[in-house]
């Protein structure tokens, strides 16, 4: 099952933010079982939005979007959406009285800037949000899912693990079990383990192996090992072949004269 | 001018590591001038890294791309770019006494993993890492260029200083000035200022107004609110238009009873 996720927003774009929200959303859709195949910044920009989202349907069994859902004149996700689905936006009932309760809790009137973010393409099914005004929705196209969420990062999160973990996992991937094991190798430079792991790499196919540079390639090299293993039958059989790869990646480590610093489960 | 950057890795899909490649590259290119309309994150997969490549190259200028570039199998962007140009992987001579001198002075072999980090699309202009093994490189097709960066950050950041930013400068934005302001509002929440910054932006076609909630949207509101400007003209000019708009804003904010916490340029 293929995942992509659109972050929108120029403040990324202009590089005052760095994209958190991209990165934790795509751990928790790893973890869910995803391959997550792309992670795009979009401008806030209707059309920009829109060409990406067409793509991402294309490719990507759900897409989750974060970003402009608020009340000002550059928040236009889901008027990119609608005109995407070819929907009408819509004032929702439900979103309604979600952003009017908010605002009422506070003595706060509502606006037109308020009441914009309970339009929502015609169809979708709208999403408390637990710690802010925007409410957030999923839209269901041709058994795809398109998810859209806030871009503050705290409202994101609460709205992700509250209601849409548990959904995409009933609905996508009931039976996946994921383990990565480690290990950290000192005193062998990358390119003097690349043979081995370009060899382990292209015997188990469905294995991913990566090694990450921490040190200095040459003077001081230190080497973060990642294998990860997903299995559909069992966290035990995940567990065992990750292991099995883990120990001979530390055997080779350990003839080429380095030193095991740490190993051990990570995922 | 327009932008893109690709960020190449799994480790950046799996949400091992946060892109803050991308954020510093992007800060980089808007300050030269560029626009930056895309930031896409791309697997260690040659057919999708050509396709993102080649959607880059349709509409952008300038392409950066950092990681891919080592000494492991799944480094495999310069073979991606060379395919995508229909261009042949060539060994480049300069490339492969970069990765020889590297080496010799660390009492280190060539092996076949350290000599693949010197093959280059033919016709690239190979560019010094001053930190590190992998060679980076140019290429120009139609006027547009191609920069290929390594992914590890103290490389990537060594080489764009040393070698790429200036040369940018000098061929697309020898006249680009670009000022930003900001101010922190206490006070008042986003809904409240939104219909007075749409108004502004409406107004302003050529300026970027964003408001980033800093606090919570109703018990504590906190805004942080930029206005960025470009000016072909001069420094001045940006300067002068930039603060204009920042003092309509102070005056609003005030008239909403907000308390300014802060305010000057950032940019």
């Amino acid at each position: 099952m293929r995942a992509w996720i659109l972050t929108i927003g120029n403040e990324l774009l202009i590089g005052r933010i760095v994209n958190t929200n991209a990165s934790w959303l795509a751990k928790k859709l790893v973890f869910l079982g995803f391959d997550v195949r792309r992670i795009i910044v979009v401008p806030d920009d209707k059309k920009d939005i829109s060409e990406e989202l067409k793509r991402a349907l294309e490719k990507a069994d759900v897409v989750v979007t974060t970003g402009g859902l608020g009340p000002t004149y550059d928040d236009m996700t889901s008027d990119a959406v609608a005109y995407t689905l070819d929907k009408k936006l819509v004032l929702d009932e439900k979103a309604l009285s979600m952003v009017e309760q908010f605002y009422k809790t506070k003595n706060m009137e509502l606006t037109p800037e308020r009441i914009k973010m309970a339009y929502v393409p015609e169809g979708a099914r709208v999403i408390e949000n637990p710690v802010g005004a925007a409410p957030a929705y999923m839209v269901e196209v041709d058994g795809k899912t398109i998810i859209v969420l806030p871009g503050v990062p705290a409202e994101m999160k609460a709205i992700f693990e509250k209601h849409v973990e548990e959904y995409l996992r009933k609905k996508y991937a009931p039976h996946t079990f994921i383990v990565e094991y480690n290990v950290i190798v000192k005193g062998v430079p990358e390119s003097g383990l690349a043979p081995f792991i370009n060899e382990l790499s292209r015997k188990h196919r469905d294995v991913y192996i990566k090694s990450h540079p921490k040190g200095h390639e040459t003077s001081n090299p230190v080497l973060d090992i990642r294998v990860f293993v997903s299995s559909n039958k069992s966290g035990d059989e995940a567990e065992e072949k990750a292991k099995k790869i883990i120990d001979e990646i530390i055997e080779e480590a350990r003839r080429l004269g380095g030193i095991i610093v740490e190993s051990g489960r990570t995922l």
